[in-house]
């Protein structure tokens, strides 16, 4: 049922494609995604945020002013820089201090990601990966053939900084080392201070260039917030925000805080993958943030999401067995779990889908090619309500008792 | 004034980038479109659509429509079906006969190019393209530093495809051909059908793979229409198709027709690209569609811009030196115009903007390296009024005269 779908032969197999598509196969997640994706199933498997929280009467009001305004909305155009000015602020609540001339604006933190990956990484090149990590990142460095140097990650304090000491103190010279400091998604875990001021600084020893993904910074529930990579240095760090977890995700609007040196590079890059985003959404995202609606709208979030990870973290502690082991994230959308070494997560998600109509992640997904273990998955706890999250862990957990 | 302007020497020049951006300079084109873009400036120069004619208030009604319909407009989701059914159908009106599993739903047509560009051609490999071209698809390839097989182009016939056959019959088996069989970028000119055939026979004999960009298809001011590469050919053709140009760019909407088997693949480049494109703007799309309001706007565009382009025609014999020659695009948005031999119209576009607020786009700004002569321009019709056209035209007739 989750094998992976081989592409059947073509009718054009004389076709020559790029080298590179020969080893390339869907991300295992994004097809799990579509086979849980059934109607009738309690999911607990994508990254998806609430629904029933989007601010669609604001956003609509927003598009509705933009439009009404002026034609320039529906045309092409430059990065709008009143938005630039709005992720200025943004970016200054999350304790990082940037100028607009540093604010590159993307379709979308993929895109961001996808433009720092051309910038910076040559065919055959190395890069730092954890062992578990978002397969986006994994996916965006494919076409390279990389060589990837493995780290992996404490699910307490984060990912391994010796080991990239040890890689660096070796001669190594990645492209860059890729970073999800806060809320680790697949892992839930957040970087102890510590580690990111031993990153920054190993960064900026080596002349390490440091991707920080921060989809979910501005979504915390317990804890005092700590400083992004970003917030420690301003030279080798490049910052991935996004829209899509704090407002919605079909607006597909995103940002990279960057060395504003870079920046004419990195526009090249971008026109060449999408010309450029969409003015319509940056002047309807800038126009719902000059309306003042976003900050109360976190805060309903965040109380939301809240109530949602409390839920499943009760909800594991009644259902699941003593001898697992999940992360108690203090932000983000994830939680990872352990079960018995002897449980295999695939075959467990099988007979949850259709004994119990219950889908969740196996963690293998998230691993590199000769990574990761087999008793292992990640709960998505934003997407259901708190009774909902009780109810599909219990029979969940049922699943598991059951094998 | 329209140099290239230099990256400025970085605090982090230690950054070592990809060495492919060590070559990389912002496209003439872009370069030139910001500097023109002054208030009070009577522009040709852009590609750009009327603004006037956008259907806002009828694409406001759409957006609110599914914003109040379903939450899931603002989600991740995948590629909408609807829309999808939709494209088949106005591919239908291209001529074109092809179903849903065949089209692939891209941000901009300008991602579709560069998601086939990263499916088929490796770094050095080589791509037959025309010494004056669209540069979006220069942009495109330049990652991958390949060997260009340049091509001339006829002014009344399109793309010279005996060449195309010189290269196959030499040996090469370039990843691609890039064509804009209908109203050229920035030639105007559109393929005879028998150059048309001939280069998909070309294609089938020896394997080529075609991309074929109509972004100006559905624009058609006067004559028959004539089939596009996709339609005389399904196994070896990809299709790039368009919103910008037909409702708006700021949707940053467009398809790729292409063989349903290499979706699966495509499928992976674009994730890495930007997951997906935007679920609000598809679904709005796709109710814009629905309404029916299509067909009527197509038919205003055409009768509007055909107006503008034949006031703009009228002019250049009114006020353009008697050896002046250009083309007399049956569709699109542009005009090229050769001057006399001994004119520069670089230095002709500065006296042009400082003395007359009138600009345009030289034609070496389309030119491959070492291709392309001082003494062209690419002048747009879409974007002024026929009044301003003719006033425009007048004033830049001015200027050459006194050169």
């Amino acid at each position: 049922m989750f094998t992976i779908t081989q592409t059947p032969p073509s009718p054009i197999q004389e076709l020559p494609l790029a080298r590179w598509t020969d080893g390339m196969s869907r991300s295992v997640l994004r097809q799990m995604l579509a086979v849980v994706a059934q109607p009738g199933i309690l999911s607990f498997a994508g990254g998806l945020p609430a629904p029933e929280m989007f601010p669609a009467d604001d956003y609509g009001r927003a598009l509705n002013q933009v439009l009404g305004a002026d034609s320039g909305a529906l045309q092409y155009g430059p990065p709008f820089t009143p938005l630039k000015r709005h992720i200025v602020e943004l970016m200054a609540r999350r304790g990082v201090d940037c100028n607009e001339a540093q604010i590159f604006i993307t379709t979308g933190a993929q895109q961001a990601l996808d433009v720092v990956t051309r910038l910076l990484l040559d065919p055959g090149g190395e890069v730092i990966l954890e062992e578990i990590v978002y397969t986006g990142v994994q996916q965006a460095v494919s076409p390279y053939q990389p060589r990837i140097l493995p780290i992996d990650t404490n699910l307490y304090t984060g990912l391994n900084v010796d080991a990239v000491a040890a890689y660096l103190a070796q001669g190594h010279r990645p492209a860059f080392l890729y970073a999800i400091p806060e809320a680790h998604n697949p892992l839930g875990v957040s970087m102890s201070l510590a580690k990111r001021q031993q990153l920054v600084e190993l960064a900026a020893t080596y002349g390490l260039p440091l991707i920080e993904d921060d989809p979910y910074g501005f979504l915390r529930y317990e804890g005092e917030m700590l400083p992004p990579l970003r917030a420690l240095d301003a030279d080798w760090v490049f910052y991935l925000g996004s829209f899509s977890k704090i407002l919605a995700p079909a607006l597909r609007l995103g940002w990279l805080v960057a060395p504003a040196e870079l920046v004419p590079k990195l526009t090249v890059i971008k026109e060449m993958e999408d010309l450029e985003s969409s003015q319509l959404t940056q002047r309807a995202v800038a126009a719902y943030l000059d309306a003042g609606h976003l900050p109360g709208h976190l805060a309903r979030l965040c109380t939301e999401y809240g109530r949602r990870r409390d839920a499943m973290l009760a909800a594991l502690t009644r259902h699941f067995p003593a001898e697992a082991r999940w992360t108690h994230p203090s932000n983000g959308m994830f939680i990872w779990v352990e079960l018995p070494e002897h449980m295999d997560t695939a075959a467990l998600l099988e007979t949850a889908v259709s004994h119990e109509k219950v889908a969740f992640i196996p963690g293998h997904a998230f691993a590199l090619p000769g990574y990761g273990r087999r008793n292992c998955l990640r709960l998505n706890f934003s997407n259901c309500t708190p009774e909902r999250i009780e109810d599909g862990i219990e029979r969940l957990g049922k699943v598991i008792d059951s094998i």
